[in-house]
């Protein structure tokens, strides 16, 4: 190294974001992209603001919190479950399920049942899980714990509500831990959820040695042995392609 | 300068987000901001876009453009300019209207009229400004020019509908010039605008020289001279504040 390669990368600056000293090696960016960056960050959070604002006005009084809203409810909602359908009912307007399901729109468009009777049973449901599922479709929102998550995607496979079954996904995925592994790999598998499904299978394999003690394992090499296979087979190739850039070295 | 710091400023250092190279002394931060500074602005693009799916999800299905939504609705909106009435309404679902409208909410909830005839009638307005306004209570979007813009801040008001008048007032903002100040002002004074207010106060203000030449300016000392006297009062007093410190350094 020369003499003044090492002054340069010796030499201390000031940072005008932090204001800490820096030596010219730890050299970011120039004055011009650092204001634009800051610029574009500006940016970013007004559109934010917009878009927040966008929804806090699309959004909409939910039958299950507002008493006014269930004024002009023109359906309900019942969970099968529950035996007093009274109780377990959520009034709802068909035009909101029509705008947020196919298969609400598909059952209320046509002449079926639902639309004679006004009714829509929804089976093996609790009266919660209904009410925070209505809630989302007007609102976009929901407090979920994981058995909540866990219901509620199986209800927004069922209804085809994508936003929600999304949502429900990146929740679950988030708290997903080797105890959960397996078992969300199952579930995943069972209601197509393809991010879920990645994350449990990569956390499995990363842990293959401890698979086969468990309790969950042997439950599913009993009940569904493909799933088995699928997790083997993954195994198998990320172990092939590890290898492969170690061999390829070789030739060089 | 010593020999040191004049060889800072001139030492050339290479930017790594525009790759350009730069002189010490136009230097930005050190690479770690730069590095936060990216993943923020990741974060903020990933939210960005998690919003939009959910305006998206939130949007309603429009009656005015969409056949199947026109479903269910149970109100119907007529412009009271227009004489044939079959032609000029708009269907639509008093949840809907009731959820973006405190004054639809009233009209609605309590025993008036609009309840019992389930029509209400929008009085002033042609045909497309209506459809233009409950596509915008459906959807939070609408197509703007300058009139319409006007014509759906006015009925924003009237209906109380915040967002679509923050959203016509910014774009009326966008597209003002010293052409349309004046008239701008006493548009925004009459309904109430005061982020259009001040931006066509503070244009008209900067063109003081001008302003009495101007057809509109003596048309609004005839309607309204209140108004013309709050101009020259906001003239006043930004000349008093740009005096105050030249005063103030000659006391030095």
């Amino acid at each position: 190294m020369s003499e003044s390669e090492t002054e340069t990368r010796t030499r201390r600056m000031r940072c005008i974001s932090c204001r800490e000293e820096y030596r010219a090696c730890d050299a970011g960016t120039c004055k011009e992209c650092y204001e634009e960056a800051s610029e574009t960050e500006e940016e970013l959070k007004r559109e934010i603001e917009d878009l927040k604002a966008k929804v806090a006005f699309l959004r909409f009084l939910s039958p299950v919190d507002d008493q006014y809203s269930s004024c002009f409810t023109d359906v309900v909602l019942v969970a099968s479950s529950d035996d007093d359908c009274g109780e377990a009912a959520v009034r709802a307007h068909k035009a909101v399920l029509v705008s947020r399901s196919p298969v609400f729109k598909a059952m209320l468009e046509n002449e079926m049942e639902e639309r004679r009777s006004g009714t829509i049973k929804i089976s093996d449901v609790s009266y919660d899980v209904l009410r925070s599922f209505v809630h989302y479709l007007y609102t976009a929102e929901a407090l979920l714990d994981e058995q909540m998550a866990y219901d509620l995607l199986v209800l927004a496979e069922k209804y085809q509500v994508k936003h929600l079954k999304g949502f429900c996904e990146k929740f679950i995925t988030s708290k997903l831990n080797w105890n959960s592994a397996v078992m969300s790999y199952a579930f995943a598998h069972q209601h197509n959820a393809k991010h879920l499904l990645e994350t449990s299978l990569s956390l499995i394999i990363d842990n293959m040695e401890k698979l086969t003690k468990r309790e969950e394992y042997k439950e599913l090499v009993e009940k569904d042995p493909r799933l088995v296979v699928e997790i083997y087979e993954a195994y198998l190739a990320k172990q092939v392609n590890t290898a492969a850039p170690k061999d390829s070295s070789l030739l060089l």
